[in-house]
């Protein structure tokens, strides 16, 4: 008869607590008891075999307060297990190493253009860059998470299309694994994107979440019930080529009226006024100057980010859309006016009692940590 | 220290058994150990333990052939579990209760129309005719699952709305489980369908899944990593209200151009020239005589189904999708005409190497089967 060998049980322990302090951050035993549901003698075992093997460290919190012995911290010690994370984009690319904990411990960027946007370039530059970075920080990652705004493989890391970069059948994992020596995941940018919100940011504790990114094109990453939806053969998410005007303008994947095309960072040089394939810099800098404006000069392009979204809310029934990239740099008001359209049209958001519509707050590293998170999948429980 | 303790392992494995002898039907001990990856003898202990429960019979196959002696074949069954199965449509109402093993033991079904839409009468009649069908076949059902084309939160079975019933806010789940005394799951009718098509029809064994139907409205259900998605507090799937036609026609939702309004039965009805809102089997005999007249009558109808199916597609991956319902009366050809199109026209398709899009097989009894198989996953377990 199969039970579950103690052994067994302790590593599955050892990786659960793992995980809360890799997520969550310091935390006391007691804390960690709580959360794990084990009591205290399993708790001080697990912790004391950790700081042995130089994973946590235990501290006294530095801004302890009120009566007593303060409790001491179990914090996660970034160097236990470092991860290189790569985040293609279509005008730069940009690697950092990342520690257990999930801390940005350095980083390098580049700008593409022409030539350098090509596969063979880009990988270079990556594993050379790479390099450089663990000689100068004095680390080895053990795995790696690079995301590229295209239509991915997850088994293998294929990238079959990438249609901003001009990239076509790449075996990009294939390459990365040979060139770097450790094993390494390969996914679609939004969609690590919505691992990040989810493990890190506005995403945390909500189990059905759809993350929408505008950059050159959009995409998105589905969490639901607590999970990074994968699709068959890991590919999904590619909401931004969701027809939602047909005879619409001519989409790159072949098709008219894509969401895209409305919404994506050329619609949106065109609401302002901007010449197309403009730098973001000045995209940025118009939205900044709208104030008063925004309501007439963006009403269309609003118009179909409401439509999109009011779909993809009735699809997937989300309690939180995190809007990522271009679209932080909407206007407040804009954002506001969206999620309060999208609750009044989605007929979903009407039943759940309203869907939650925010900004990503993660900033530029948004796709960076999320590239970690995915190599870390891997790695937590070997630790 | 946690550890699994051999009377929950054993518990375990049971309901895993269980689970297989209900979804698989009949099988040897020899494949039972197998699938399930346990040796022969615990095996024998929960045959011998479920037949003397009379959960199971063993018995010869009958069509035994070739050499020596025949593997007894562990037979479910059916009266060891019977469930409730409920699926309420626009224009009718149908009831069967479902023995463990999936076999329907018997049913009932009646029109709707009028004051019998109601959700009293509806209610009534269920629990009078549920009364009924129990004492004639002499038993009790122990679950019941309910499904409603409307949209409904998991939880508690509260029918949100269900528009084309004119429902709205009806605590069905409330109220059936204090009518029929047993526990009560209500759910989306697109979803049940899902689950059904998942279990016993053309999912079987496909990880991620789309069922889509076209009733007088038009609903999803999504398989996800091999479960059904639930959205948040399970509200999800109203894929019908994806707006494909911006500026369309006005939908009940509130908004305009919603798919259901160029799929539907509706629509349906207009692309062959036959009535709105008129009897089903009229629709049925139209599209029988179609014969080479298809293409031309119902291309812009197809032109809408593809235009949808590559949104569904691009967005969520699956390798599969059912078209139920109304859909499964369409001609062979015209099916065939639209998976080649959404493969050619979706990426995600492309990428992943063609999405399969199928008819559903089940029949009129899909939402039953999927009814009873919601009402089954609570059961399965307490055997």
């Amino acid at each position: 008869m199969t039970v579950a060998r103690p052994d067994e049980v302790r590593r599955f322990n050892r990786s659960s607590l793992l995980r809360l302090l890799h997520t969550g951050g310091p935390a006391t035993r007691a804390v960690l008891a709580t959360e794990l549901g084990l009591n205290r003698s399993t708790i001080k075992m697990l912790v004391d075999g950790l700081t042995e093997d130089g994973v946590v460290e235990e501290k006294v919190p530095r801004l302890a307060r009120g009566a007593g012995r303060p409790s001491l911290l179990v914090l996660p010690q970034p160097q236990a297990a470092v991860v290189l994370a790569v985040d293609v984009q279509v005008e730069h690319a940009g690697i950092a190493l990342v520690g257990f904990g999930g801390q940005i411990l350095g980083r390098n960027s580049w700008n593409l253009h022409g030539r350098q946007r090509e596969p063979d370039e880009v990988i270079t530059h990556v594993v050379e860059s790479a390099a450089v970075l663990a000689g100068d920080l004095g680390m080895r990652p053990v795995a790696a998470g690079v995301c590229v705004p295209g239509v991915v493989r997850r088994a293998d890391g294929l990238v079959h299309t990438a249609a901003n970069l001009c990239w076509g059948e790449v075996a990009l994992g294939q390459r990365l694994r040979t060139l770097l020596d450790v094993p390494v995941v390969v996914g679609n940018d939004a969609e690590f994107g919505a691992l990040a919100e989810h493990v890190r940011g506005a995403g945390r504790g909500s189990a059905d979440a759809v993350f929408v990114s505008a950059d050159v094109g959009v995409g998105g990453g589905l969490i639901a019930q607590g999970a990074l939806l994968r699709g068959s053969a890991g590919y999904l998410g590619e909401i931004g080529h969701m027809t939602v005007n047909p005879g619409g303008r001519i989409c790159h994947c072949g098709n008219e009226g894509c969401w895209e095309t409305e919404v994506g960072e050329a619609a949106l040089c065109r609401a302002l006024g901007l010449p197309e394939h403009g730098p973001r810099g000045a995209i940025v800098a118009e939205l900044r100057e709208l104030h008063g404006d925004w309501e007439s000069r963006l009403a269309r392009y609003l118009d179909w980010l409401i439509l999109g979204l009011v779909n993809v809310v009735n699809i997937l029934g989300p309690e939180l859309v995190v809007l990522g990239d271009l679209f932080t740099a909407l206007p407040e008001e804009a954002v506001a006016r969206v999620g309060e359209q999208v609750r009044r049209r989605s007929m979903v958001s009407r039943a759940m009692g309203g869907v939650r519509i925010e900004k990503s707050r993660l900033g530029a590293d948004l796709k960076l940590l999320g590239a970690a998170e995915a190599a870390f999948e891997g790695v937590l429980s070997m630790l």
